[in-house]
């Protein structure tokens, strides 16, 4: 044992001494692969303590095999919406402060929020991520990709970008410090998965999401995911021949609307007895759960998984609100409402880290992390010295020592905005506050606060706020502290022209 | 006078060293800076003896600075047609040899054709270049760009592509061998220069000639030439900043129709009493002149333009046939016809290259080189051996000697194709050889041959066949030996099923 310990020391220090850029040609590859609305429950890899009903619904051997050969996160968090969670992987900032709450329009200037009677949402950066400060922005000059491509990291783009709406910097992820991209613009969901339909790209037809690229593919019966994938291989090749350490940022499309099913996995989902949608729904999980595989397998053919990070996440929680199969609100149990809630549902996504060296095999945290973390934990991994203030902190010490929580700081979630018909189960004004144990919920049209201990109640269920008034009032005070210290902005009442108030006014 | 010759020699001995890629780190960086339909006339440059009446129209000065800094040719030809001179390019291969002979459709296994009567085209390759070898294409395992890729070369592609039909491997650049690709597609020409207009990318009028990628720009008052050269300043940031040769190939849409002014420059020209598409149409050039003064500031500024060779070509002559201003077959004067003919005006093109170092600044070549020597000469200044049988020519030694002339080899223009409703000045069914000084044109469906003394007679007016029955012979029967050899194929007479006799079947 003792013999096994000094193995893993020798093994962290070769990679601090690497990670810190000391020698460059051993600085580890980066992939971020990110799935788009993949649920914490849409996987057969239990992300909680045990396996449940909906993990018995899916087939993904591949995040399996990741967990068995890395590190898996029980409570990882990200934004209930997507262009929030991807603007803050890309500045490190948390939502609040980027005031890119509610995901972005494809035409530029242009507000999503469903509309309301009696609030409005702020003026929120309706645009989103600038490299050159244009109008409705958050201005980020030097994004992750920027500072790992400064740094000779080789920066590919390949997938979903959804950074900023057409004819603004951040619509090209190419701007933002990616030396390749590869179908990354504006849009936030394919018009299709189907290479046949060319992904969209149809004469008479074409809308401004359709997929970018991949002509190789039009009329051919390739799935998006698989296009995706193969793109990206095609993409290493050269940083991996020319012995240059890469950064890859997979934004899979899938499993975002449409649901498309993909015929390659689908007949057994019905066979199981879902419904079409559900089936469709589940095949997209597996087409990914193939292309992570795909890209493990990659990475071992060519000799550098070894020296390889892998970063396995989504960026919201998994649709539950409408347009999925089966009852609203039961596609993400035991967790609570879904994508575009600040319930657990809507926030609570799985995370795996592969850092062959240095993460231990198999192993799990109850630490937890948030959307902000990934933009200083990648610089660390990468030896980047970090030269400017950011929300995020790095998770590199969890990844090196998952047994070690410490949950001692707050986490938030900041949604001033509607996102659709529904106002139920947190879909619209909202927002949340993890700290330790607890989580506070704010709705703001109903100008109330719920109370959860998450170690005791995952499916939120029993609101402690009446029965722990001591309790609510220091966490409303922290967390109104927090957004005040990101400049987070408030919805506003029509009638009155006034903000929301604060979380702490609630309860003075 | 002594002392200045060593110092050459000693460069060209630096150079060659350098080419070899026994000092990977110093090996130069080159960039194809194509221009789409450019005319041998269309610039203020003269590419003739003397300044001649159409180079008083265009204000190119940038292509004048070139030309003082590099070597001139003014005797560069290409193919008739766009593709087959793209395709050429990327393959070294005649397009007898590849049976690519015309433009290819975005719709795969389409033939281009204009419908004929009596003649019908062979069955040639509609899909155009492919890595995959895909039905009805040529296929090219290893392209330029791949040779120059796997030599460790940083390979960029930006702008027009036009290798293959949508749907096969040659419609993505990335296939080809390019580590990036912005711009490039399946499409000839296209569907908007202006940014307002988002490249053609608008929900219901969308075609498959918007252009792909520069969504950044959307909405802008960017002119497509100007969005290309932007994207592909940044491009070369990676490989500079990271000390790797790159290989450019910046392919400007200008200047395909549709002929849009670019209101930067088309206001003298009005001014100058031009027509509006004649003025529209010397504003693409003059934008395209800009371009270029761009990149060579861009090198200059980023201190790599010592150690970069840069090729100024067009890819067929100008157009002449329809769809300009004044009248047919006017606009190369005093070069007969233009893109799509193998007279002059469709075939010769402004051909420079500057190599600092190497190429001695302000001099001139009657050297004569075709499209398919750009392959070889490319890879023997990076230094990259050529394995396989080619038939191209390189011709750095043109370079270094630019006043050895040596035009003892034939070129080949082999049109077995028809282009448009007009069939005057070889716009159909046609094809030519020169050698030395001997041009033979065959005119197929007429079943003439016709012979020019391109020393005497650059304009094409006097047909020696009748009067130097002799030289035709020798010369129709190497022609048709140079065509057997490459696999040519010729049209088809549809009433007896026959292919078109060879050139020397004609005079015997």
């Amino acid at each position: 044992m003792r013999l096994f310990t000094g193995i893993v020391l020798l093994l962290l220090t070769t990679a601090t001494v690497a990670g810190q850029g000391k020698n460059p040609g051993q600085r580890p590859n980066i992939i971020l692969f990110l799935v788009d609305d993949m649920g914490w429950m849409d996987t057969s890899q239990p992300f909680g303590d045990s396996v449940m009903a909906l993990n018995r619904r899916f087939h993904t051997p591949n995040m399996e095999r990741m967990a068995k050969e890395g590190l898996l996160f029980h409570q990882a968090y990200v934004n209930p919406v997507c262009t929030p969670t991807r603007t803050t992987l890309m500045s490190g900032m948390s939502a609040a402060r980027t005031h890119i709450t509610n995901w972005t329009s494809i035409t530029p200037g242009t507000p999503t929020d469903f509309k309301d009677d009696q609030l409005q949402a702020p003026r929120w950066n309706v645009s989103g991520l600038s490299t050159t400060n244009e109008p409705n922005t958050y201005f980020c000059a030097r994004p992750l990709a920027r500072l790992l491509k400064d740094a000779g990291y080789f920066t590919i783009h390949v997938g979903k970008a959804h950074w900023g709406s057409l004819g603004t910097s951040g619509s090209d992820p190419m701007n933002l410090g990616f030396v390749v991209n590869i179908a990354g613009a504006s849009l936030g969901h394919p018009q299709s998965y189907y290479g046949q339909q060319n992904f969209g790209n149809m004469p008479g037809k074409t809308t401004f999401n359709a997929v970018p690229d991949l002509q190789a593919f039009y009329g051919k019966d390739t799935f998006l995911t698989e296009a995706l994938t193969q793109k990206a291989m095609a993409a290493m090749d050269f940083p991996i021949a020319n012995k240059k350490p890469f950064f890859l940022y997979l934004g899979h499309y899938a499993v975002h609307l449409p649901i498309q099913p993909d015929k390659r996995f689908v007949d057994k989902y019905l066979a199981a007895g879902l419904d079409a949608t559900e089936a469709a729904y589940a095949s997209l999980i597996e087409g990914m759960d193939k292309s992570l595989g795909d890209i493990m397998h990659y990475l071992k053919e060519r000799g550098v998984e070894k020296n390889t990070v892998v970063v396995f996440m989504s960026d919201n929680g998994g649709l539950a609100n409408t347009g999925r199969g089966g009852e609203r609100n039961t596609q993400n149990l035991p967790l609570r409402a879904g994508k575009g809630s600040p319930y657990e549902g809507g926030i609570r996504v799985p995370l795996m880290v592969k850092w062959p060296g240095v993460v231990k095999p198999g192993t799990k945290t109850n630490s937890y992390v948030s959307a902000e973390d990934f933009f200083p934990t990648v610089l660390e991994i990468a030896g980047v010295p970090l030269k400017t203030a950011i929300d995020g902190v790095s998770y590199v010490p969890v990844l090196k020592n998952p047994s070690g929580v410490r949950n001692g700081r707050p986490l938030l979630f900041h949604y001033p905005n509607r996102w659709t018909a529904n106002e139920d189960e947190g879909y619209a004004w909202s927002g949340a506050m993890r700290l330790g144990k607890w989580k506070l919920v704010y709705l703001m049209k109903q100008q109330k606060l719920e109370l959860y201990d998450m170690e005791k109640d995952l499916a939120e269920q029993h609101d402690l706020a009446a029965s722990h008034q001591q309790q609510l009032k220091a966490l409303a005070k922290r967390w109104t502290l927090e957004l005040k210290r990101r400049g987070a902005q408030m919805p506003v009442w029509k009638n009155s022209n006034k903000p929301v108030v604060w979380p702490d006014e609630l309860v003075r």
